[in-house]
């Protein structure tokens, strides 16, 4: 306890506490203008943010009603504020997505040869295009692969010296560390202008690489450091946690637009997977903000294909009822590549921490990348451009069709297919982690049409050599009658699935992305298939396994809990722990204040009215409280002794002492029979760090939201101290 | 207040009372079984019901232990409960749905003629085909135009008929009370049985009849009901309101799934409109639920197109950077349309409800009916069937095409589609309230799309006249190089959006309806500036509107209020009014609780130490505490001065009375200062029905949900009167 009794004699400030009790202006309110108001690693309060939103807000409709320039300003500055600024992240995403995509289609290019009179055009644009092996006039196999080899490992290696010496924060997707940053939690350097550059460039350089990796979760990420840029400009974002979360919700609706031309799937990504909190409101920002994006990609048009569509699929046969246990087979597959790919890659990550291999990032990406290069090479569908090894697949069979299957090569094409399988799992379970930036959705994707391709050919197989299946199924055209398009597509959605367990955005990014509406129910059979499987192997999504893996605070909004503790097991301080830090009302000091601070470690103090009765008046944080006090005592009138109070009440009759009343925050207060779900309820919904317990009126302790992830720690996975932040 | 003090010589209970105490199993817990715990037309208590559902969860578990039967009992009676009656609805929904097209289809034919010699066959199928005025070999204009209305006038007045007098709650589209509902709202006959067969029969008789409504709205409620009726079926659904509006929230998704054709959209639609909770789990089982319904509804296939897609549009031609002036200009007319639509309709329903007119509903019904066909006869593409309407407006122009301005007469156009909108709008506007089943999609996106056609046509002149456009814009085929059909696609689109304010939802449901995906910028285009002109114009949606219309108890999700009062000027008592009824934790008796129930109104007492400190120790509902008091009276040993307490802590010395505490729950407190926005929030979020307000640790007063409800609407409606339910 740091309270001191008024000490007599203290200094009488009316004047300077008049002024700090009439309601503060913009300027003067002490919340405001706390760039630095949480530290790094830590929890926001949505519930205390989202308040001083709320008051500003006010404050600005008082100015508004006071002069015709805070109209003006209002008008201007604030309620377009938010258009304004997510229209402007739109744009940049959209033209940083341009960007890349020419520089990536450059790059790739660079891997097979070079425009002799301009270098810096791709093969496209170039008329007097050689590869390398035509350029020293050797023509042999062996020195393809070398030159094959030699761009990958420099790319990689390249794209890893920049992550690691520049923004170490810019390796792997992303998403799971967006996902927590969205859930209230402060990663300073995770979207700044340094990861920025180095997300974009590595991403370029990792794509084109020919690494087993995608470029959609990195864009994800280099959407929200775009929109996390933009927030600084403007005070509303830059000085409210909360608020700025709003931004990047909408700013990683836009990524995933860009990447996949899926702006509503983007929206619903960022709804489904990667927010906390999303309100109405956020949903509008983040579709027009998806639009935005799509729109400048749109005019821009890197891949000259005129349409956002990237992987469209060429045909819209219908499907029949009798396919659908194929595409239940798909479901199944898919949810067990999930599961394994999952627990492979964090039984992987998990080692990797704890051996040799982490000393040596750059080596670890060169041992990978050579490997990626020896496994892929010789196989014709893995060497290709993933995009493009993916359109293959999804790709009916022609006549011209240079697929195996479609050849009728049912056995060698299914050999391939599961070798590739194999490769694709096991060389993206060891490259999601290395210190480049990676994404996983198009290897799960490409995977998942591999296994979607070979369940199509086992039942054109199967239908070939049964007289039954033939009848009930019945073909003009004999060999082209199962389309395995449409399973390699189920199939893509399926891996998608088992590895992330999205459900209506992926559906949704699906069809934007290959325009097959017609396989509606396939594509949704597949899905709830391939999360049931995964579900049941005992994973979560890879970004959730993630989360965890790096020992994130993160509540879960998924999870439901059923044990049978209450707030009483939770609450600080249990028995044998020191006593309560708490504030009384009246009788503190500017000394005692500061004493207080610099003492207890704590990140508020609970305010009570007095020591006998311990009736609960509220909640004062560490950092409000910080502020206030370094405030007060820029006054020459300020001594150590000045009383300070916290009083709601009647302040008129208390103008002897400094009020800080208005950095008393109104916290909410619970039983202590209060159940464990409950009170997981509260914080998640609303977003609270704290809650008061009280009984019989009496405070008696505080559940944290690190008491509670403790505590869910405990009692589910048995070791809290795996949860390295809170 | 009803408290009395322990009557000396009270009867000894030890044994009941050790058999209350104990953790109650599930056919002893006296919460369960309570088909009837709510009153009709009162809030649901959504924290209570979910706690309700873990402690049940938690004894099923324990018994799961304890013995096999009960593990078995788990796997088949409970985790999959849940799936098992999605899947049942899912069918169910598919199923009628698939009835309902055959029907509409039926009797849309049997306007025209009938089948000579099978009555019960549609148009379609039968080979003897005969128009009336063929079997009465009369060949009048006239008389067709007879024939036409009697019809017309007949469906209606049957269906009317049925609603009127067998089933008052089917009248309309009935999403508003669904919403409402699902908020955590009770009408009791508004999804049972009767409502459900009278819907059905009356969407199929008013739908043929060709009155400006659709079937889409209806639907939602159709799918609705058949979930409450299923969920009658299960224990786990049966007894909890709260996991109930999970199981409906699937069934509206499966409803639009089914209506639109459109399951992705139907579970979006679900989120963002209708449902109020809506967890993840609830998202996979809506996702799974939508899916069975349009499996379902593909096999049956009833339009024998083999598709789910209906109104497929027939062009992929990419659209041009130019024509964004267009989509603007559409999304504009929308928004208009909209908040007119929504002005007039909400009008017309607050005056005839004061008028005359509602003691005459099928009198109305007739001169409804009588002016539709007045109006629609006349004009081609309004005498036909709405679907068919809108296909038309759909199409892109071709050389056989008989719109008229594929055939360049533009003013001729012009005027139709300006008569027809405006048609449209009265005709619509006067028809959603008349006492039929009416949905409002159809109509608006048929008004939709007719201003965008008209939009279309005018840039079309516009290119035509001006050589600055034919430069920018050239044009190999002078003609059709502006697709009206797109912009009628997004005129649907801005339609819709301006009188619902759909957002993500309705683009989904549009390319799902459509195919349209090509056109995902323009589309978004529209419906974000049809939801700007609309919210400009000061109009909600029209569900918002009309459940403000019907007084209902709905606390918007999406409104955000910036009024500074603070729960004591919310809270009840105020200074004028009488003392709030409190419990006290020890010292009732049966009689004394018996009284409390029988003198005051209150739906729930708070609980208190003693009435010095005034602690607050949790909350009474009145339904609990009845329903105990019922249950411990069965026993012969209790008395009128049996003494009953419901201490929570160390029941073993309280073992002199019957300890109630498991019907006491714990309730969220609040400070009196506490902002009126977070106390939203709280009631928002959580589903709570009551807060406690404490101060200095005292309890000084409650806030209800109706408080806060008629606190709103005196601050931003000035009329709380018009909230009729809470």
């Amino acid at each position: 306890m740091s309270q001191t009794e008024p000490e007599e004699g203290s200094l009488l400030l009316e004047e300077s506490a008049e002024k700090l009790l009439a309601p503060p202006s913009v300027s003067e309110f002490p919340i405001f203008n706390q760039e630095a108001a949480y530290d790094d690693f830590t929890t926001i309060d949505w519930f205390r943010d989202l308040n001083q939103e709320r008051n500003r807000q006010r404050i600005l409709a008082r100015k508004k009603r006071q002069n015709y320039f805070g109209w003006i300003r209002k008008i201007l500055g604030d309620a377009w504020q938010g258009w304004l600024v997510t229209f402007l992240v739109g744009i940049t995403v959209g033209g940083v997505s341009g960007f890349v995509d020419f520089l990536v289609q450059w790059l790739n290019d660079l891997k097979f040869g070079v425009c002799c009179t301009a270098f810096w055009l791709n093969k496209a644009n170039c008329d007097s295009w050689k590869s390398w092996t035509e350029l020293i006039s050797v023509n042999s196999n062996f020195l393809a692969f070398i030159f094959y080899a030699f761009w990958m490992l420099l790319f990689s290696v390249l794209s890893g010296v920049l992550v690691v010496f520049f923004a170490p924060f810019s390796a792997g997707s992303g998403i799971s560390e967006v996902k927590t940053i969205l859930s209230g939690f402060v990663i300073r350097r995770f979207l700044n202008f340094n990861t920025l550059i180095v997300k974009i460039i590595g991403t370029c350089l990792s794509v084109s690489a020919g690494l087993s990796l995608g470029k959609e979760g990195p864009f994800v990420h280099i959407a929200s450091c775009l929109g996390n840029v933009f927030s600084i400009i403007f005070e509303k974002y830059r000085c409210n946690e909360a608020k700025k979360r709003e931004l990047l919700s909408a700013a990683a609706a836009s990524g995933v637009s860009v990447a996949f031309g899926a702006p509503i799937g983007g929206v619903l990504f960022s709804l489904e997977e990667v927010s906390y909190y999303f309100p109405h409101k956020t949903m509008w920002r983040s579709f027009f903000c998806a639009l935005t994006a799509a729109s400048v990609l749109k005019y821009l048009d890197p891949a000259r294909t005129g349409c956002l569509v990237n992987l469209s699929v060429d045909y819209t046969t219908p499907w029949h009822v009798c396919e659908i246990p194929a595409f239940f087979l798909i479901g199944l597959l898919g949810g067990v590549y999930g599961s394994l790919f999952v627990k492979a890659n964090v039984w992987w990550n998990r080692y990797r921490a704890t051996c040799f291999i982490r000393r040596y990032p750059i080596r670890e990406i060169l041992v990978i990348a050579s490997l990626t290069a020896v496994c892929k090479y010789p196989i014709h569908l893995l060497r290709m451009n993933t995009t493009d090894s993916l359109k293959l697949l999804l790709s009916k069979c022609t006549s011209s069709s240079t697929l195996l299957d479609c050849n009728e090569e049912y056995f060698k094409a299914a050999c391939v297919l599961i070798i590739s399988v194999a490769f694709t799992l096991i060389l993206t379970a060891l490259t999601f982690g290395i210190q480049v930036p990676a994404g996983i959705f198009i290897p799960s994707m490409s995977a998942g049409a591999m296994m979607g391709r070979l369940v199509g050919i086992f039942f054109q197989w199967l239908r070939r050599n049964s007289a039954t299946l033939t009848r009930i199924f019945p073909c003009k055209n004999n060999s082209y009658c199962i389309n395995p398009g449409l399973y390699a597509l189920c199939g893509a959605a399926a891996g998608l699935g088992g590895v992330t367990r999205m459900s209506v955005s992926l559906a949704v990014i699906l069809f934007e992305l290959t325009g097959g509406l017609t396989y509606i129910i396939p594509i949704m059979i597949t899905i709830v298939t391939s999360k049931w499987i995964g579900d049941a192997c005992g994973t979560s999504g890879i970004y959730d396994e993630h989360i965890r893996l790096k020992g994130y605070p993160f509540l879960d909004s998924k999870c439901e809990y059923s044990s049978t503790t209450t707030a009483r097991e939770i609450l600080h301080p249990q028995h044998n722990e020191p006593p309560l830090c708490v504030l009384l009302e009246k009788g503190n000091t500017v000394g005692s204040l500061k004493r207080l601070l610099k003492e207890s470690p704590y990140k508020g103090f609970p305010l009570i009215d007095n020591l006998e009765s311990r009736g609960s008046l509220g909640f004062v944080n560490r950092i409000d409280l910080t502020t206030a006090i370094e405030k007060i005592s820029e006054s020459t009138e300020v001594s150590e002794a000045t009383s300070v109070c916290f009083t709601l009440k009647d302040w008129k009759t208390y103008n002897l002492c400094i009020n800080l009343a208005h950095i008393n925050t109104i916290p909410i207060q619970v039983s202590e029979e209060m159940p464990l779900d409950m009170i997981v309820d509260l914080f998640r919904k609303l977003g609270v760090r704290y809650l008061l317990v009280v009984t019989h009126g009496e405070l008696i302790g505080l559940i944290t939201k690190k008491d509670l992830l403790k505590h869910l720690a405990s009692v589910y996975r048995q070791d809290p101290e795996l949860i390295l932040y809170y």
